[in-house]
């Protein structure tokens, strides 16, 4: 099947795209003696999964929500690293996910959540591994590499029903650099703030084994893995506009984009008009405050190609309104009613969650469907 | 079940607020002699669609996709009107709807696409119901209802495989409004540009069986219903932010929130980390230029109340930040880590998207678990 015969709206992804985008991570991070741990919250399917480890140099998975967790461990994967703060509540069905088999490590930044975290274990039977978040760039959570906490943290660890697993960190502060060369400079910090942190309860005489660090842009740009264990990132899988904004990659790099139909224009007013909308875009804004705001989206002919500066400017539900760009050079085409356009995304997480499956493309036809989970 | 031993994030529907919502519009809209067809694209739940027809009023669907159009039929709903202008992609969907016995009527504003879709009636052997989008505020698709082109498009609806069903008007431009004498001035203009439409067209000697006029702003604050057959509206159902910024609703007439777990803090910020991020709350900033900005939502306690004037001033895929917002009085409580919080939505079609269920709650506890569809 052609691209052209597809329903609309529905989210394609390049298979070729999505290959030469994991081998490059893969090249890089193994280049630097690295191991990486890919995030799965990006893509969510075990056949992305099953290319993922096609293209070598990965140890296990990280997720966002417990629903991830079961998913993969349904495929298969064992290793897993939860990495959002753990809540207390979320403890049953992790102690179930172990007691079934998998290694999970849940993270957490504050003593009393670890005696709470101990408690539990205590009363559940098991022994759950926790990993200590560190904020290395205060965008987030996490204890500071240099503070106090960090030791009481990890004394906090030393109990039943909890032990220390290790450290991590998540360099998100990298998507406001304006640079790559701020970016390598981010990199370089996450990279020292986590060994730095993870020495500090060494010298305190806790055991460190995992050294956990990541985000796409810090992958990308790291220069040097000395101290770290593992490397995490997700959405170079797919890439975006502000990946590209961001120069992590080219938009020829963009794997995933929505298929949209012409369903009619506002001429006086420069607009044509598709069916494909927030609900398929979703409301990301990310290119907001770069260089270049898509808008909602780039709007690309059926051969992957930008399409005369067309951006999707404005979004409602099931509407999306494609108009000039600012950025725009050149002629912009008059599409006609009917006719089938490819819409990049912002943020490849936020479309790729309002599908449930992906259109799998290669060479202009259809080649497969892959199913993808969702909720929590 | 106790909303404190609900799992986080999931998706709170208050029943009695959502009753007290239908009856409202429906007493307003039967008050002014008019029958209303209520837009599911907001809730997507036949449960929710039989609370709609308990509070009575109503008449036939609105759907946003042929996913709700394919759901509700299945569920008992034969009326239905696919208030997205036509792709001719969908046309042969649409008629394997009708074989089966659906009474579907969709929409278009071009000549051309009238044409398009009448051929493939043509081929298809069915004659596709098609109403006429006029557009009365300048915000997206439609045809002046008083230029030219309209008597074209009813012309060329004229011919086999295709009838003129009426004429359609979504002032979406009511969520502009800065005041509600505003809104009802929009309202007014809708319902007015709306028959002068039909008129027009019946002067020419089209039958115009349906005048139909919409959006959850217009049609709380109509003051006459006069030459127009229903009214559309989805979003009163749950309201939101938006709309209690807007005038058309209250806060505490919000039905829906989404339960957050807090995770953990950054007191020297002021930070307060929930599990609710952007995948629960979606991307929607629709109060950003209103009087009173949430950010991705208001905090409240788990009964339903404003906390301290917290909003979820930050999000990330899985992570939220709530601070206190700039409107705040009073003081801001000290939340502890595992506590539970309710998150009121900028915008309820979207956040709605984010969940297959709703969590029906009563007087604090868990009293049903409602399915609701997506996709296209």
């Amino acid at each position: 099947m052609y691209l052209e015969d597809l329903p609309t709206p529905c989210l394609l992804l390049d298979r070729a795209v999505l290959r030469r985008n994991l081998k490059r991570m893969a090249d890089h991070v193994q280049g630097l003696g690295g191991v990486l741990r890919p995030h799965v919250k990006t893509h969510k399917s075990q056949d992305v999964q099953a290319e993922l480890k096609r293209a070598g140099g990965t140890r296990g998975i990280t997720v966002s929500t417990l629903a991830e967790a079961e998913y993969f461990f349904a495929a298969g994967e064992r290793d897993i690293l939860y990495a959002v703060g753990i809540a207390p509540g979320k403890l049953d069905q992790i102690a179930g996910l172990m007691r079934g088999g998998a290694d999970i490590k849940i993270i957490l930044d504050s003593a009393e959540m670890a005696r709470l975290v101990a408690s539990r274990g205590v009363e559940l039977g098991v022994e759950f591994a926790a990993l200590i978040e560190l904020d290395v760039d205060g965008h987030r959570a996490g204890a500071d590499p240099e503070g106090s906490a960090l030791l009481e943290i990890a004394a906090a660890c030393d109990r039943p029903g909890i032990k220390l697993g290790g450290v991590m960190t998540h360099a998100g502060g990298s998507y406001d650099c304006k640079t790559t060369a701020e970016i390598r400079e981010m990199a370089e910090q996450e990279r020292r703030l986590a060994v730095r942190g993870a020495e500090r309860l060494r010298a305190a005489g806790h055991a460190v084994p995992i050294v956990s660090i990541g985000s796409t842009p810090t992958a990308m740009f790291a220069s040097s893995l000395d101290g770290v264990t593992e490397v995490r990132a997700g959405v170079y899988t797919f890439q975006d506009l502000v990946q590209a904004g961001l120069g992590v990659c080219g938009k020829e790099d963009i794997a995933i984009s929505v298929l949209g139909s012409v369903i009619g224009h506002q001429r006086a007013k420069g607009w044509t008009l598709t069916d494909a909308g927030w609900m398929a875009m979703s409301r990301d804004r990310g290119t907001e405050h770069q260089a270049i705001d898509y808008g909602y989206g780039e709007v690309w002919g059926l051969d992957g190609r930008p399409l005369g500066g067309l951006i999707l400017s404005g979004a409602n539900q099931e509407h999306g309104i494609m108009t000039r760009g600012a950025h725009a050079s050149g002629e912009t085409p008059d599409l006609e009613v009917g006719q089938k356009v490819r819409i990049a995304p912002n943020h490849a997480c936020a479309t790729a969650a309002q599908f449930d499956r992906y259109m799998v493309i290669e060479g202009g036809q259809l080649i497969n469907q892959w199913e993808r989970g969702r909720g929590w």
